[in-house]
This record gives structure tokens, sequence and C-alpha cells, in this order.
């Protein structure tokens, strides 16, 4: 089932959860398609067909139980788990999510920091010493992780990548401004400020 | 015109301005909706329908001019022209972003920077003086300008976003992992990258 849900309705899937979350953490128990599209800017009946897409998860006219449908979708989004991630390139931006302290609440975890650069390898970043990009693969190999983040220069995203995918990672956060080749199968999202503010100037005159 | 054209393709256009000024740099002259939509992962068919939105940018079977097309979109998101921006925040993620040299190039210019940090404020960051958060409002107004991004703690984005809209702010790039309210008009988009990686872990096993 999973394989024919499209990409776009995937991707509002955590919009959806973390508002749910932001309910929860604000002791609302129940709540409608109207209330969460009002906190995310979404039409009510996307909502409801999006979500159908995945199941019955709601009751007609008494709306979603937010403790169920985090459940749910935490579920549906693979992050019932907690994922050890490895991040590299330790500049201001990798310091900057090594110390983002949400992940952990969402199914994720940092558990390896590399850097190329000598001034920064041996260096504690947080709880973690910054490693050789040279021991990379080897190291996230063993370690059997699958998810990365990429915060190197743009000029070095490439080769990084291809280490990542060898070292048989399968999903990449890449805030380097370039778009990165990576064999079929594995996944890769784009964190560029660009995109965002263009898509807001759009809107001004 | 502009009203009418749904978010989530307004959304895509920048997506397709980065693939397209990546072309352009490598020399490409023309290129087609395939091509576009094999660099971006996304189908030719949506391309066009997209771009049909807007006007009439390719000739059957000829293509698309990637010069005259990345001009067009420039235009549409209102990117021909440099937008002022100032920065709300001075850690490390403030750093990263006063840092990012990609702004220029796409129609944004950093030209303030503010936070309440005593021992931040005074501090040069990049070309600029850090500056007092209470004295954002005036100096913002008094400049004219009209985009921010947040790059402050969770619990304080909220009154940092009071005092950007009082202060003329029309558009809220926000860092922090917190929604936002704002009165009706009033861009903003979210970067976090939890809702990013939530989207990979769906395809992971």
């Amino acid at each position: 089932m999973e394989k024919t849900i499209p990409g776009i309705i995937v991707g509002r899937l955590p919009i959806y959860l973390q508002a749910l979350q932001h309910l929860h953490q604000q002791q609302v128990q129940t709540t409608s398609s109207q209330e969460l599209g009002q906190i995310i800017g979404i039409s009510a009946a996307q909502i409801r067909k999006d979500l159908s897409q995945f199941g019955e998860f709601g009751k007609q006219g008494k709306g979603y139980s937010v403790p169920y449908l985090i459940d749910q979708l935490q579920a549906i989004l693979h992050v019932d788990r907690v994922w050890d991630m490895v991040l590299v390139g330790a500049g201001n931006l990798g310091h900057a999510i090594a110390e983002y302290p949400e992940f952990v609440h969402h199914g994720f975890r940092i558990s390896m920091i590399f850097d190329n650069d000598p001034k920064r390898i041996g260096t504690k970043m947080g709880d973690f010493v910054v490693q050789d990009m040279e021991k990379l693969v080897p190291l996230v190999q063993q370690a059997g992780i699958k998810v990365a983040m990429l915060t190197v220069p743009a000029r070095a995203a490439q080769a990084v990548t291809d280490d990542l995918v060898s070292a048989g990672i399968r999903a990449i956060l890449n805030y380097a401004p370039i778009i990165l080749s990576v064999p079929e199968g594995i996944q890769v999202q784009y964190i560029d400020p660009i995109i965002f503010l263009q898509r807001m100037t759009y809107y001004l005159d």
C-alpha cells in the first residue's frame, strides 16, 4: 500500500503530526480537521482526504482522538522508533543542528559527527567527538546507520554523498545548496532557506 | 491573477528556478520538462501544468530557453530585485545563516542582526554588529525591511514575531520549532529538520 501514496501527501503527514503534538502539549484530547487546518493553513477537506489514504482515524462528527492519531502517524512515518543519524560537517550549522533539542522526541538521535578539517577532528561537539571523514565509511557501515545530515560546503557535498551511500546510508537531509545525485532508492531532502524565502516573496510587492 | 494560484504550485516555482539555475551554471541553454523533472523528481506533466498557470514559456517540441525561463520565474517570485532581511537570533544557527553565501545571488541580503543576549550585543557577526532586540521595532520600521529570519529559541519566538509584525515585517522564515501565530496577510514558512527527516523515514523500514 505504501508504495502507491503520492509523495506530496506523504510530505504533509509530518506537518499534521507536528500540529497534533502541539495540541497534545496543550492538553487537547480531541481535534477536528477544521482545527488542524486552521493551525496549519491547509483546508479541512484536504486533511480528511490525505488521512483517509491511510485508514479511518476519526468518527463522523466526533473528530480525531489526538493521542491516537499521533500514534498512528508515528507508526506510518516509522518514527515510533529512534533512528540513529550521522552528521557530516562540524561548522556553525553542524553545531546548531547538534544542539537541536527536539530530535529525540521525534524519532531521531545523532550518534556520530564527522569533518575533514584537522582543526575540528578530535574536538568535542555537544556530547560527541568530531571524527575524521576518512573513517566515515567503515564506522557508519559497522553501526548500521541509515540516516545522514549533510552540513558541508556545496563543493564537498557530492563526494561526501557518495561515501554516505557506499556506507549504507539510505536517507540524506542536505543543507548544502546543491542538487545531489544518488542511486535510485536513496531518499534526499533539501533544506535551502532561499526556496522558503522565495515562496513568500511571491506574495509581497 | 496571482491570488488564484494554489499555494502548492507557487511552492514548486523556487524549486524549478533552482534547477534552471543549476543548468545555467553548466552552460545549458535549452531544457525540457522531462529534463527538469529528472533533476527535481517531479513528473514532466506536473511541471508543464504548473508553468502553464503563469503563461507560455516554451515552444511545442522546442523546450524552454533556460535564461528566459529563469528571468520569468524571478519576476513571478519577485526576486528580480534584492530584499533586505533582518536576522533575529545570533547563536550558532544565526551565525551559519549569516555566513550563507547564496542569498545575494537569489534575491536576498541580510541587513540587520538582533539578539537579546548582552554577551552577543555589540559583537561582530560577519559584516554586521549584533544589535539589541530592544531597538528592533524602530530600526526595522525605519529601514522599511519586510522579510525576517528567526533563529531564536522556541520559547522566545512568538514574542519576537509580535515585534517583527509591529515593525512592518510581512514574511518570516522561522527556524524555531514552534507554530507562530500571526495576523492575516503575514507570510510564515517553517524550516524544521524533523519534518524533512520524517518525510524520508516513511520510505525506510
